[in-house]
């Protein structure tokens, strides 16, 4: 069922439908693609900086939860909170290195990588790492629901403490996602076309 | 950066570069297409009538998790295998029409809906069922790990039968997200080419 619309035929124009015109129609698509370009890396920029602020206080705000007293209970003796504190920092490193390669595109205009393995390492890691992050958020919110806070009023700041965490790793994980999306588009876009970005 | 492959240039047979060859090289291609979409969406069926027949199975191992003994602990005190079986059942009757849905379009060439809106209802509900489903099963996991199993040596079955309703939903999820991975390619071809197939 191909559609008889294909690519080369994407509204440009009035006027420049014809081959003698396309040359123009594509110098004018090209300039407002670029354009968008760099508002599309700057929007996944964006979301990268979100997931690794998100994530990162996340793994803090588990990590640092059992100084309160040597009688309180640690995270460390709840592994689904070692779940969640590894998932974190592994989402907070990716996403501070999917930054710096971000920045290097919108500064050199080039991926970091090579343009397909680039696509498609963003694209895998952010799938997987967002499945990551999802299951152990899930994973630390039953247990915080259930063993971990169970029969203890006495340790109420380690109860809302695992809380936070895993708030906050939900909303990495949110913004995980939405960056899933993009890359999903840009490795799509680059088995059909080419070339990363299409409009 | 667009490159200057475009889409009307995907690779033709030797000698169908220029446009007086193009019309035979289109029909070429137009034929070896239907070959493969047919495929795609046999495929697809085929996902989907995985994860239909693990998720269903899993809802079924949950929903009977009770029977044993009056005494034995029963799957509806623990809001996590609630979860577990109302995630299971919604993926498992989403299969069934995707099923349906699928099956329409190989006998009758279009889709059940509109084109645009099926190939966006196919990829959204997959992807959100997917992160559902795998936060379900990652907090029946938990729960199956720590409360429901705790000092429960009279349960032993009871205990089993989560692990294996678990085990079950995780496989669902790993056929749904293969089959978000091909509505992903879908949804992204049809946005740049105007067809759900480009190849």
């Amino acid at each position: 069922m191909p559609s008889p619309l294909r690519n080369g035929d994407t509204p440009l124009p009035a006027g420049a439908g014809g081959p003698p015109h396309r040359h123009q129609g594509r110098h004018f698509l090209s300039s407002v693609s670029e354009h968008k370009i760099r508002r599309l890396i700057a929007l996944i920029l964006l979301l990268r900086l979100a997931a690794f602020c998100f994530s990162l206080s996340a793994a803090i705000f588990m990590s640092t939860n059992s100084s309160r007293s040597p009688a309180s209970p640690s995270w460390l003796h709840f592994h689904p909170f070692r779940f969640v504190f590894a998932a974190n920092g592994i989402v907070a490193a990716y996403s501070l290195f999917e930054m710096g390669a971000s920045i290097w595109e919108i500064l050199k205009g080039a991926t970091l990588l090579p343009e397909s393995l680039q696509l498609w390492f963003d694209f895998s890691h952010d799938q997987v790492f967002a499945y990551i992050l999802l299951s152990a958020e899930a994973a630390g919110l039953t247990e915080a629901q259930g063993k971990a806070c169970a029969g203890a009023a006495e340790s109420g700041g380690f109860c809302l403490q695992s809380y936070i965490s895993v708030g906050l790793g939900f909303a990495g994980f949110a913004f995980l996602a939405l960056s899933t999306l993009l890359s999903a588009y840009r490795v799509a876009s680059y088995i059909i076309t080419g070339s990363p970005f299409h409009f």
